[in-house]
């Protein structure tokens, strides 16, 4: 290219970078960090902080350790304090320290405040730089302190006493159409959710579950206006909640990550396995139980997986429908008789229809009849237990207080692995003439 | 309580519906609806419909056919129309008609419109009543307008060209502070991201994924702009979506609700299930394989389900937080190396750990040590298989280009059985000696 259409391709990236900051992040975090940074380098430094600091945190990290020092620097003062801390907390200690020591004293003292609150806790995702109002302004008087405000994409200011106690909220866009000379007070709303800046983060996401707010406040200890935690962080926060019982339910932990070492994965997940390890043998004595059957009969020790494994996906599903009725709050505590009810069904219907399939191959296999009705009938029976403890294992943990999701997968394929184990066999038990 | 008293209690009731309508909301949903209905009946009409617009779906229209007529009457038409539509959609066609005959002929036929939009499109999440600003408005002009919008809490307005083409946006905040006599076009910012009416609603939280939106616009096939998607509907969308992936990778439908119907779900599980079994039937054949050395030792029986279900666990937590991992976009297709690796070592760390624990349970039941150290080393070659299988399931779904999510539990489970039986029995027959 000629020097022209660079020139052109620039102002063009400078453009974009400004104007759609996000779709930029969305780009730079799917190139390698070397591209970025260069990429990023040749740009003008405010156009570069708009997409830096909605980067996830990793490729923040990684482009921040390739740009110029200077530009570097720019970033971690500039950009929203919430971006700059999430990066900050990734170095370790000594080049954490290197770092701040390198910016603006006030600048470094507020991002040092900033990283005394807890990982995962309200604190860390809050933005300081909001002020709020007081609530003996006038209109007009607020709308000048409007003015002045460093931060954009606002839907509501909040509004302190004398001693800077939350005391209620403004919508800007109240303000907007206000008289000038109203006193403030005619206009403020009372505040719908507050949270602690030491409450976990979990606290967060359960307020937003319950209102659909914009930008919650953040208080101290002594009742002090603190913060606002943002839309962006808000949405994300919930994002990461909501995703989360995929993990649980499995009994990894909540604080595991994809790119989690591979120790601090061991140390969340090993608990879990070695109780999942008590469950598997108490599915093997039901097994055991039935040692001198099998021993007649080699093919049911075949045929065990596939009990197992349909009234294991069977019940999977009547319990992630039900998890999930749960979490998006459309079915409660009360509805438990119905929902068991449909799992019931559901699990009667494919129960019938997967034994149809079952008889099938079971007879091509082996052409025994009598094969085929202990599998029959066992998977039947198999699966209904399944759906319904697919539907009270959420409900129940519910019930007595805890999280439907904590590890819910385990208890209900200890059941179901029972279940098929002990109908399939104890069936076989019964009809052992048959199969002979 | 005396009259005074129940006057003072529905006092302080209807101030709570109109300040703190989503407490008052999440209040209702908790009690029978015939107690919310009773409540709320005594309440005035203003009151009521800034709780019941905000209820789910299923308690707002139990409780609208218990509330008297007028009051059913008041909130269909006065309620946001997105709340509206989610009540009427639920009822069957006579009584839908029935009960939009008896709206007045502007607010009936406004619902009609938005009725005609497919069920999960955009366009039902949509409200119609945010009116677009002319780009050649003034900023005094523009105010005049938000002051005789009907709408509240917003963040920003929709600029449209004479056509009604979207063509920018405008943050309210941005519109206080600006001088009245300037032109509204030196504030106009570019749109972020739009949405077809007739789009899915899962391309809504697609744009809502990369970018935190807090109003999304909505445009026709002309590119007209025709209501926003407002952030309540974004947020409870986005909640709903993000926790579909516990449904689709057990191969549950997307579409299922605990509450569904019965034949419902078993249209949309069972298909997956009949899948399942015959991944099932493979992992039977891999036992089959080996049914001569069963004959011999049926305690391998016994120990089967220990093998399958502590590698079907191990390969579950690694499918979940990698699948969480690309979902919150923390890792991309290019960190497979790293994630497989972490993935391998958990499970190779795990599995001694657990083989372990296994070889004492077996070691006291059995008392033989051939079979302690079959069981041990077939449990750590199936948990490395499975972390590593847990990693790449979904990671091969997302390159591929289906969802990580769908179904990947199944195809997981099928690996982690083979992969059990087939070491379990494998070593156990090569090392047959050692168990006789």
């Amino acid at each position: 290219m000629n020097t022209a259409n660079l020139n052109a391709v620039a102002a063009l990236n400078r453009r974009y970078l400004l104007d759609f900051p996000y779709e930029a992040a969305r780009q730079l975090e799917s190139m390698s960090p070397d591209d970025g940074a260069e990429l990023l380098a040749s740009q003008p430094l405010h156009a570069v902080v708009r997409a830096w600091q909605v980067l996830g945190p990793d490729v923040a990290r990684a482009i921040l350790e390739r740009v110029p020092e200077a530009m570097a620097r720019h970033l971690l003062a500039e950009a929203e304090p919430i971006a700059s801390v999430a990066v900050l907390a990734k170095w370790d200690e000594s080049e954490r320290e290197r770092r701040l020591t390198e910016l603006d004293a006030q600048v470094a003292h507020e991002l040092r405040e900033l990283l005394r609150y807890p990982e995962n806790s309200a604190g860390r995702l809050m933005d300081p730089d909001v002020s709020p109002l007081h609530a003996g302004l006038s209109v007009g008087q607020a709308l000048e302190r409007l003015r002045r405000l460093k931060r954009h994409g606002l839907r509501q200011l909040f509004v302190v006493d004398n001693e800077g106690h939350l005391t209620g909220r403004v919508e800007i866009q109240d303000l907007a159409v206000a008289e000038h000379a109203r006193p403030l007070r005619e206009i403020v709303l009372p505040v719908l959710a507050v949270v602690y800046a030491l409450d976990p983060q979990e606290d967060v996401v359960s307020i937003l579950e319950r209102q659909p707010i914009t930008e919650l406040p953040v208080i101290n200890v002594d009742g002090r206006f603190v913060g606002i935690i943002r839309h962006a962080a808000l949405l994300a926060t919930l994002e990461e909640e909501t995703s989360i019982d995929i993990q649980t339910m499995v009994g990894a932990s909540r604080d595991e990550r994809a790119l989690s070492s591979s120790i601090f994965a061991v140390r969340k997940r090993l608990p879990w396995l070695q109780i999942n390890l008590l469950t598997a043998f108490l599915a093997a004595a039901v097994v055991g139980l039935f040692e001198g059957t099998i021993a007649k009969f080699t093919a049911l020790a075949v045929l065990l997986p596939v009990v197992a494994g349909q009234s294991g996906n069977a019940g999977a599903q009547a319990l992630a429908v039900t998890m999930r009725g749960l979490v998006l709050r459309e079915i409660s505590l009360r509805h438990w008789p119905r929902v068991v009810a449909k799992e019931a069904g559901v699990g009667l219907i494919n129960g019938l229809a997967v034994a149809s399939t079952t008889a099938i191959g079971v007879y091509a296999w082996s052409g025994s009849l009598g094969l085929v009705s202990v599998i029959s009938s066992a998977m039947v029976i198999a699966m209904v237990i399944a759906g319904i403890a697919g539907a009270l294992v959420p409900i129940a943990l519910s019930r007595f207080g805890m999280d439907p999701a904590q590890s819910s997968s385990i208890v209900l394929t200890t059941v179901t692995d029972v279940a098929g184990f002990f109908s399939f066999l104890g069936i076989a038990t019964l009809l052992a003439d048959t199969l002979a």
